[in-house]
């Protein structure tokens, strides 16, 4: 399946992936990677795009789902995907006419795994 | 004690408040509120000294062990501690000469649920 081809190579072992930073502090090349990928995230449209590929039916997105709901234009609806695209946090393929979007997840859970919290651990 | 203080009233109910992006799409005042949260993480020396807060012994550090780490001067430090406190992830107490820092776990279990996928989920 062409979709497993965009998953990026994260070019670590998982336990120092995937480290809460309550357990250990992060390190200045982790850092500035991790920031990189924040930075995509400091958007609320950006957020919003990211959350409608994730809940999206089938796990992937259309181009053409993703403008509508935004009262911005398609040029900017294009240059968000592709900021979220060039973080690694989504993949993206021509099919036809559209390109379609989905998240990719193991970067996805790093983020999610580097902010979890003692308290957050046990509620699970 | 004077750390529950510090702790923000969130302002929403927890389902609302930490449901996982990939169940459904982000509100548009959500999008805001989180985008800044991001943003605050957004840089390299920020999330090294958030990461040197979590995971200090006894859940605090004072100022004066977070400036040895970084070849940036001591007002930059504090900038951005400022930018982590104002985004809400951070608390503090001025203690004597010293101010120490806590992170506030339910911002953090915020984004971090956020960003859980089903894969996630699994796997914890």
């Amino acid at each position: 399946m062409s979709k497993q081809g965009g998953l990026p190579v994260l070019g670590q072992d998982e336990a120092a992936c995937c480290a809460p930073m309550v357990r250990e502090p992060l390190g200045e090349a982790d850092a500035a990677e991790l920031a990189k990928m924040f930075k995509a995230l400091a958007d609320p449209v950006r957020l919003r795009l990211l959350s409608l590929i994730a809940s999206h039916e089938g796990g992937e997105a259309c181009v053409c789902d993703l403008i509508g709901p935004f009262d911005v234009s398609q040029p900017t609806i294009s240059h968000h995907l592709k900021v979220l695209r060039e973080a690694g946090l989504v993949g993206s393929e021509r099919r036809g006419t559209w390109v379609y979007y989905w998240v990719l997840p193991p970067a996805l859970e790093r983020l999610s795994a580097l902010l979890q919290t003692p308290a957050a651990t046990v509620s699970a």
